[in-house]
């Protein structure tokens, strides 16, 4: 053991002066593309990735607001893409170098408590820690822990850049939205909120075939988008009373399943209002306050609630459905970057009202 | 069919002359025992039943407190009970005149949208009316609409004052708490609330073996009681810290099910702050207001929220258990009296606290 | 009551006189269309149903060559059909003469112990009778019994023939191929046998997105339909080896669910071969022989095999998904007759294979 | 990496004149207590476990028939046990040196497709192997992989004699007949056969509160253990005819969960004679030949059959219930012998009914 770790100190030393470029957190309002070390195995369970494409989240401009206490000064962003296995650990098994993969927006161990009930989420030793509490995916390079159960095989012929979409929003919108959201054929199902999120559960609630989808939401282009995603109504919620609307719709029944994709109270609230006896809320929005429980009415009306954050542990079905065709991502992506200007695209998305952006790609020359 | 009516009409006239004794509301704070007509089948899947045994509920107290509007005056209170079918609709073909039957607290027609699903609290022409929107069973008569699906045959030789506790909490503490709440083998569990609901659902819980429930009440009597009906641990929140104690007793993990069993959103927000993540927070009580949902913190905690109006769909089952033994419901039962004597009942079980009640029996001498 | 039946027997007499067209079984080989009595209400909860399109089952094919021993001569066949309710009885609320409605396959009574657990099929008062133990749906007219539970009302302006499918084969493969089967997002279900049973199993497999739907079949032309319907793969297994071929297409691990819709020892074996370690195995086909089952190997690899008779619990929702246009079961039906041509109707279907036929529809002109 | 192999290349050449004693499988009918190498550590992920405590399973007498082709001449058998942590490889971080840990009966590596889905008794990597592909537990020592995965950790103060049993028979009764057969409070329950894991069947049952269960064997022994150990009735099938005795007992409905506990024809056809419509057959037994399945009367009884390779998933909750008292395996034991002794011990367990045998214990003295 002794002579092990003496191994990877010289490789530490041997890669010392390597350094790489990655997009760094300097504080609220302070980001910069500049020089980093490459990072290096660490433990026996680590792969690095060289990053092929990877791509911005609306969680990242949180963190960039300063939003996200975890994420300290020095700190590399990112959590999704894809690349290619650089180096690997003595302990992997499902993965060579050279490999290309699917990196995972949540780390896991595979042996801790919550591992075991496929909560990785929760995981003691991951759970959503890249770009969070390690370095993340905004960079040439990544240092992956627990490679076999955070990274995923892709198969050749793929389309990659589609894949980006697994690492987060696509497993996201699936679990926390539509699973949790317990969507069935011939329901009536409410999204509020149709950022890329909002998009991804509208992409995914159509895998179990439900009657009707109605988007809310205040942007006239994302409506339009979902429309064309598969949205069967649309409200724009600055122009209508969409409780009311929602009503009309559904012959003042409300809705089988609402679910909450934008973060705060009044949409939350929304859900409240709209769900039907029996029905739904699924919370997938990031909540910085409380919101009020209306249990003076719910407490009779048979509602489940949930709250999740992803344990990504769909993406295995998710990457068939990909390859099976059922399910095409490319359809949120709607910019793309090298990965050196990832200034420019965080603008972009920033703007993504103004620029009707949905996803970016960054993308980094062989 | 106008021949049909017209022996209806025969009925009604034979029959008004017959009189009764039944508990009355005449608005908030004044009920009476008092002469009403006895009731008689007014359509063809009805029964009318005489009562054995009923018992006062803690919903009965709000009524009379005036909190239930739907309930107006002259309306006579109760909906839970054993007794005799006296007469029989012609449609009805489950039972037959001089059977014994329980008494659902929910009316369930069998044939609407809910009552397809299961759904039987949201029946559109039932769900809880008996002592609510029409009369009830604090009676010597009652008249069951939907007697097919709202009665329970009572086989000879059953203990039926323990049946009695079928009619309501004992449901409702099974499906509202333990079922809604997934309770399974091994979990730990919180009761906020050892009323005679919260000590159904202490029984009831026990159904599928979790290792630890930790009853949370302030009197003192109510906790002891809970330790003789199966808590593993008991906390009196005028005496401790409620939540800090729970994280004592779960090595800060919190409890897998949290069953609220109060009403109030000091006690909801406890069950919020108790239940670990991946858990289920499940809500039985009868709330009047509105809580606060902390999202800022639940939001990534994987947890569900429920509420119900108890279906009554697992009588058939408990009816299963109580007579195989595997549950006594006679323990929840603490004081006897005379049906005529309901006006004294109500005293003690409004002075639950001090006359250490429970559950109340109220017999019609045959 | 008396003179209610007085009433009952008036209209008896009444309607006696009055005849109607009929398809009649007489015995193996024997069937007729000729005059049987216009049906009448017998009870409160029935409904007479004037028939405006029905359909022929494989089932009756069956029935007419003596295989269903409870089918006895005189007995009108069929249990599909949509029509106009022409009589209704008292205790009917649900639906109003005049009304047009869906005939369910199942009847249920909605309040015995199998209706109130939503396991139709075996409803103590109902379950399959019509065309079987009571006069169906092959004739101008059919008495309903337990109306409110076994009819489900067709909103105006709907494709009433397209509904006609909803009566028995989509609720059938859907329930005993598609839930039982537990079809999920991404899976590999393998389909043996794709007469119309089968085919509306591949329809509303589709409800949940499998990634790969494999078809075995020994019919060139139905695998063709079967291709255009959804089918990703097809096997014709007299011109391949099909255990071989389906162990091909999914790299030796078998399918998530192999769903048996023929009803013979061979293809029941076959999905015994094909299904993978964790898999199902769902049972659709009508089975006059026993099967060998291989537990010396398939006790340790984790499948579940169900068997079913449909409930029709999921006609609403099926509905649901013809009338939001997910669905559309007209692609079943291939050819048409007048009711009075049922005879020649009944040698097309046959004749399946060479007509090319699937589904056939009879029409009662107004 | 090349340094690394070479220290344990080191480690082996170190260890290699160490020697233990183990039960060694020479062919059918020839086992010895003789000397083998002590395990050493092979990858990162292993573990070496002192064996403390172990047991035989009723596997081990069809292995030492010669029944269980993977097994070779050579192997050291045995598959349950608990222990003490002797070495430990540098991947693993649940454990350390010292530790007392039980062994899971199914080898798990965490990473693999199956071990993602909680499907480990297929794991790619591991599964049943122990005593199997591998040598085993009837040791002084066991090299336990992907020890992670495979060990659970014992708190200090645990009855460790009575952990024993959550190596194999208590969780393969539990998961493969009690959860699969979805017992529920107010069930009728069957288990046919009632050895060791018969009895963990029956055990575990009660977990869920099954109003009767309704016990077969042909060993009155077993039968009036089966009695103190929660049966409700008893039919010993050389005496009484099973099937007459199980339709009388339920009223001519069947058992709600009929579980097959044997691996004989015989048996699990008689579980499909006693299944209620809408029920379930659980089988546990290991079959070494084929069965007839009744589709011709089962393919419309809505009947689930389930079969499965224990998983282990269950062991944590399994703890939990010995922890909490809710569970006591001790029940179980029978019969102590030394771990010396092992050749003693087989006797008495291969004559189980002369000796009234359940499950022997093998202590290895400290």
């Amino acid at each position: 053991m002794g002579l092990y770790l003496t191994i990877e100190l010289f490789e530490i030393v041997t890669f010392k002066f390597k350094n790489m470029k990655a997009l760094v957190y300097h504080g609220p309002g302070n980001k910069a593309w500049e020089e980093k070390p490459k990072p290096v195995l660490m433990e026996p369970t680590d792969a690095v990735v060289k990053i092929f494409k990877t791509t911005i989240c609306g969680t990242d401009l949180h963190i960039m607001k300063g939003d996200v206490p975890t994420v300290t000064d020095g700190r590399i962003i990112g959590h999704e893409g894809i690349g290619i296995i650089e180096e690997i650990g003595t302990a992997v098994s499902n993965f060579k170098v050279g490999d290309h993969v699917l990196i995972s927006c949540i780390t896991s161990c595979g042996k801790c408590e919550y591992c075991k009930k496929a909560m990785y989420s929760h995981c003691e030793n991951g759970g959503w820690i890249l770009g969070n509490t390690i370095d993340g995916c905004q960079a040439e390079y990544v240092r992956i822990p627990y490679a076999d159960n955070s990274l995923y095989p892709i198969p050749e012929g793929s389309d990659e850049e589609a894949l980006v979409m697994l690492s987060d929003i696509l497993p996201t919108g699936f679990e926390c939205g539509v699973l949790n959201g317990k969507v069935k054929p011939g329901d009536t199902v409410a999204i509020v909120g149709v950022g890329p999120i909002g998009l991804a559960t509208l992409l995914t609630a159509q895998f179990f075939t439900p009657a009707e989808i109605i988007v809310i939401d205040q942007d006239d282009n994302r409506l339009a988008v979902a429309k064309t995603f598969g949205a069967t109504q649309v409200i724009n919620s600055t122009k209508e009373n969409a409780l009311d609307k929602v009503m009309l719709l559904t012959q003042n029944k409300g809705v089988d399943t609402a679910i909450e994709a934008v973060g705060i109270a009044a949409t939350f609230e929304l859900c409240e209002a709209i769900v039907t006896a029996g029905g739904h809320i699924a919370n997938i929005g990031v909540h910085g306050k409380s919101v009020t429980l209306h249990l003076e009415t719910l407490w009779s009306h048979n509602v489940t609630i949930t709250t999740r954050l992803v344990d990504t542990v769909s993406t295995p079905m998710l990457f068939k459905t990909v390859q099976s065709k059922k399910l095409d991502p490319n359809q949120l992506i709607t910019h793309h970057f090298k990965l050196d200007q990832i200034v420019d695209a965080y603008e972009t998305f920033e703007n993504a009202a103004q620029e009707k952006a949905l996803k970016v790609i960054l993308t980094q020359e062989a």
